[in-house]
């Protein structure tokens, strides 16, 4: 049988930042975002903005937020960021209007290829439409497109597209209703 | 299709504190329990009662523990909160003596009308009785009552009651046996 | 029925270091490997080392990883440990070379005997062999052993050993493909 070697690997990933900004936005998301010694939301999109993010108005971002590269963020109007979420964008996340992704929340962009013996990086966008709610604790893995008004409830893991106006459940998470809005 | 508008979304929830109690609990809960600067279990509870929590004796709080609102928590003797779990208690979580909530596990007590277009909150209570144990990275949705003695196994989900002296497992967690204490 | 009492627990942990180095340890983990202050991953090698754990060659440990007990830890050459990545041993964890733990993963060695009404600690220790891939928020649990080039995906949960050259999917983990490497 083969074997990796993880001293083959070479990464292809563009980050798309110089050093110094990367370094920047290292410390600030740290400070500002993941230890929220300033808790106001206000200051963080400021922040998202000025490291090249495309954040809406009236976005709510919550206290403890991991956010990887923000010049890979898009998040439209009256979204909300919930506390502990992890956007783990090495590729781009676009975020729709009014989705709720709720705390401990997880969005996956990288995977590797587990059949090569470099175990060669994979990336993938993730893309939540509009309406979505991400639950608490629930995961999107990377390529996965959330359609308009989808729910993935509490602790599921979305490994496929999640249809418009249906609910999600388990893992991995398969549709288990339709989401009817009165 | 009716869609979802965040914009219409008002909070209902009663937070039960003063704006300042809220800032100063912020501030606390941030340095001395999430980051645990301070790692001495008995400073950690002192501070928990006096931002009006209920805290029995011989209390164990480990390092990095979350505590969103103390004034509506109440913990029985002997209990132990694990290192890195998070009481995410905007409604109330009653949690009895000889409980063990394990590393990394998550009490929710927050939830969404999903077929509103304003999205209300919905709140509802966790209660622990007395003699439980919650699993690491296991999770207890809102309005769960954990009954005496029932065991929730590592990274399961709690959406319905968990009976007394059982052993649950999964996502959603279902029974798999009783407990029996020798 | 019979009940627990923490009251009359009684540790039998062999925790093996001064409780000086574990109070320097505790705070150098806080400080440098969870909070990522200083973001170098050399810096955060060199450190284990100095506190006891055996780590090989062009090891990367990535922010905001939380490790135990470093005296209770041996990582192989050329093995990366993820962003986020909780290595909970209070028992042996034996990483071997090429290994990766990806983002926000768990791995656990603590376990209590819950038919006791003293719920006495168990420990057990885990084994990464080489070449396995332990996927984002995944979990392994205490006595696990990863055979050699296994696969956990993404928040799947590893209750039994795994298989060498296997991909594991699921909570618990099942085995669902075989790895094939060209």
């Amino acid at each position: 049988m083969k074997q990796v070697n993880y001293a083959l690997y070479k990464t292809t990933l563009v980050i798309g930042a110089s050093t110094l900004k990367q370094v920047l936005w290292y410390f600030t998301n740290i400070l500002v975002l993941k230890n929220s010694m300033i808790p106001f939301s206000g200051v963080k999109v400021f922040l998202l903005r000025c490291f090249g993010a495309v954040v809406g108005d009236r976005v709510l971002i919550k206290p403890c937020v991991n956010i990887k590269y923000p010049w890979k963020l898009k998040i439209g109007n009256d979204s909300w960021i919930g506390e502990g979420v992890w956007i783990d964008n090495i590729d781009e996340v676009i975020i729709g209007q009014s989705v709720c992704l709720s705390q401990g929340s997880l969005l996956l962009t990288g995977n590797h290829d587990y059949k090569k013996m470099s175990f060669d990086l994979i990336t993938a966008p993730v893309i939540i439409e509009d309406g979505v709610w991400i639950g608490a604790a629930a995961i999107v893995c990377p390529g996965v497109v959330c359609k308009t008004h989808a729910v993935l409830s509490v602790a599921s893991v979305a490994t496929k597209d999640l249809e418009p106006y249906s609910v999600y459940k388990g893992n991995p998470a398969i549709k288990v209703a339709d989401r009817i809005i009165y």
